[in-house]
């Protein structure tokens, strides 16, 4: 209970999930405060388009507080959770703990290198909003750094781009590589021989998409190869280092380019935590998303290891907002002394685009490739987009892009000031690390 | 010489000075190489809205291998130079050694703290588009941190904000940051108490905007007091700590913020290479931009030192330009035969705005205030804007601002990753420092 009487609801976590549960209790008789590290929620299906240089930032971030601004029962605070105490029903943030009647766990995934040799040192992984900028940064400077170099191996190595795991990311951001690479850096870079540049995506399995039909899978890598992409399929990566690659079938590959979209895995916090975690350190829950003995403790999207028809659920922004959603419906059946209702996943398929006017999508049962695709996931995803402003920009920047071949984000910034209170990080905590 | 058996002009520095140098060489027979350590150009005169959640980074930053694409005896190098030697005709950047017939020197200026101690430390500049970004973030988290504080104290610590300079700079920031605090974050954080949030202006000098008539410095003290900036002029700042600022009227003012736009000199660097300086180190210069001794190197920009009837130039933009231009019509002439002229500048004025529908503008003789001035501003600054798509994107944010009363960059972006290589630096040298 809070000050006001009612009870309170703790939302851990601004993605797709947390913030469709907050949303979905404007108008119960609760007191909901929302924790996130972040002020803002990001929109993770365009998050690649950060790393091909081709949204900035604020396009597909949107401020946590100016959400919540019209919601009179919600609170923000921009906090780490560094505890979940579940006997005492509180939650320890930045150093101060807040008790709830109700916790909604929504802290998402993390990427996850399954152990292999120097990925998390090495390889840039593209889960983060400056994960997107480090990578965009990282890839532009590799061209000015080529520019600068007369040795044409190290060119090779500068300019090889490895992109490992063949699902929606990986593809995605494939495409999008190539075409930065194809228009924009190579008007950019005349002296630059495009034969030293190459783009590969690995994948362990044998094929492309592996979560829709097969059809479309096999689609996506003629698609990437017409683009120049180096498709290897049944080929797992074994080891990364600062400037090379190794690959199950024993090739080494000189580069200084590793993006990871191999593969995520729960927040592993949540384990931690004293939550009980299954495969891939998504959270065990109930048929009706709460978690074992604790009614009152609601788990969504990637970190809910909810599982349908003996499947564990894609982890995807549709599954999360549907699982926000229904938690805030049992928060509310619990208030009115009623049991929380089992779960039900109402699946709206699958969409994925390789470059310009081609994508492959699953939806309505139907599996189909090429424009017709590419249109429809241009459309859902400005539809989805928050905020009026966001979507008139990245519609202008799309359209830019479209129009004129260009790429609009093509800046290397600086990670960090070179000096002054920012080049220590003050300002932020986990800044500092 | 260069291959092409033209003279080669190396231009250091793609700032206004640089880069209106390379630009006037367009058709002069000669092979231009431009150096600089970011790949792109950046529109100083609107840094200040970076620092004030206004503009993104992309808007007020240019690719400058874009703007040099169509100049077919123009190259960029992305390169930190290291050193000049003025009497081999080489400079050295990345490691690499250029020779040159001319030089023009375009490295622009630095903040400037007058040995006051703790301003380099703790003190926010306002120089470089990553310092912008910097205070942006730390400016909302000194919010969101009062948001979590609950001693007054504290809060009224984290919320004072201090602008040190007078100038245009600090006069056009402590206007967009009072508004930005009046309008979205009071909407943003309701449970603030805004009596905790104090803005100050110092100045050194008695009055505002020394370098415009007097009446114009007043009517900007007025506008900003009436928007609740507190303006304290003859007063300097002494010492400036982590958290607090000490002025020469014996205050100390316990705070998390110092924004210095308090003074700036000539590139230090240049001192470094053995060039003549002079005062606020600027470069000593002949009345033609050259360097004594060396008609074949030429100094433009916030760097050179050039006086005209007895004044320092100021160091604006237009200043910048109209010597990059004038450099590169000697660098013409010198090929030619002829000796370079003296250069003169024609001085269009200065302008400055004071928050929504309110400037000051020096033009034409004249000097006036109010609505008339900040159109003024408004149409001069977006005309400046190199790319038609940064012109319609600034022109957008501002409007949405301008209508929504919001401001759309509201992120507090983390300056470095948590992990993988971006966290360190790996790419980038200096990012590294």
């Amino acid at each position: 209970m809070t000050e006001t009487g009612r009870p309170r609801v703790v939302v851990v976590g601004a993605g797709f999930g947390g913030l469709w549960s907050v949303r979905s209790l404007a108008d119960a008789p609760v007191d909901v405060l929302l924790l996130d590290r972040n002020n803002y929620h990001t929109f993770y299906p365009l998050l690649y388009q950060i790393g091909a240089a081709e949204l900035n930032a604020t396009e597909i971030a949107y401020p946590v507080r100016k959400i919540l601004r019209g919601q009179e029962n919600a609170r923000f605070r921009m906090a780490e959770v560094e505890d979940v105490d579940l006997d005492r029903r509180t939650v320890r943030a930045d150093g101060r703990e807040v008790s709830y009647d109700h916790l909604i766990l929504a802290t998402g995934s993390d990427a996850h290198f399954f152990g292999v040799e120097g990925a998390a040192e090495h390889a840039y992984p593209l889960k983060e909003i400056e994960e997107g900028i480090a990578l965009r940064n990282h890839v532009l400077e590799r061209f000015e750094e080529a520019a600068r170099a007369d040795d044409p191996e190290a060119r090779r190595r500068m300019l090889r781009f490895v992109i490992v795991g063949g699902g929606p990311t990986g593809v995605e951001y494939a495409g999008a590589l190539a075409e930065l690479i194809q228009g924009p850096l190579s008007r950019d870079f005349p002296d630059l021989d495009v034969d030293e540049v190459s783009v590969l995506l690995v994948e362990a399995l044998d094929r492309l998409l592996a979560a829709m039909p097969e059809k479309l899978g096999r689609y996506a890598g003629r698609r990437l190869g017409n683009m120049g992409v180096d498709v290897r399929t049944g080929v797992a990566v074994e080891e990364v280092g600062a400037d090379r690659v190794r690959l199950s079938d024993g090739t080494a590959l000189p580069t200084d380019t590793v993006v990871w979209t191999g593969g995520v895995r729960g927040d592993p916090d949540a384990g931690r935590w004293g939550l009980p975690t299954g495969d891939g350190g998504r959270v065990r829950v109930n048929d009706d998303l709460t978690v074992p003995g604790h009614p009152e403790v609601q788990v969504v999207g990637d970190l809910s290891g909810f599982r349908q028809d003996g499947d564990d659920l894609p982890m995807i922004a549709p599954a999360a907002i549907q699982q926000g959603e229904h938690a805030a419906r049992n928060v509310r059946r619990q208030i009115e002394g009623r049991p929380p209702e089992a779960f039900r996943y109402d699946d709206p398929g699958m969409l994925a685009v390789i470059g310009r006017n081609h994508g492959v999508a699953h939806v309505f049962g139907r599996a189909f490739t090429g424009f017709a695709a590419w249109l429809l996931w241009l459309m859902i995803h400005l539809a989805k987009l928050i905020g009026f402003r966001n979507r008139l920009v990245v519609l202008l920047n799309w359209a830019w892009d479209y129009v004129s071949y260009e790429r609009v984000v093509r800046l290397i910034l600086p990670i960090t000031p070179k000096r002054g209170p920012g080049a220590e990080g003050r300002g932020r905590p986990e800044a500092a690390e």
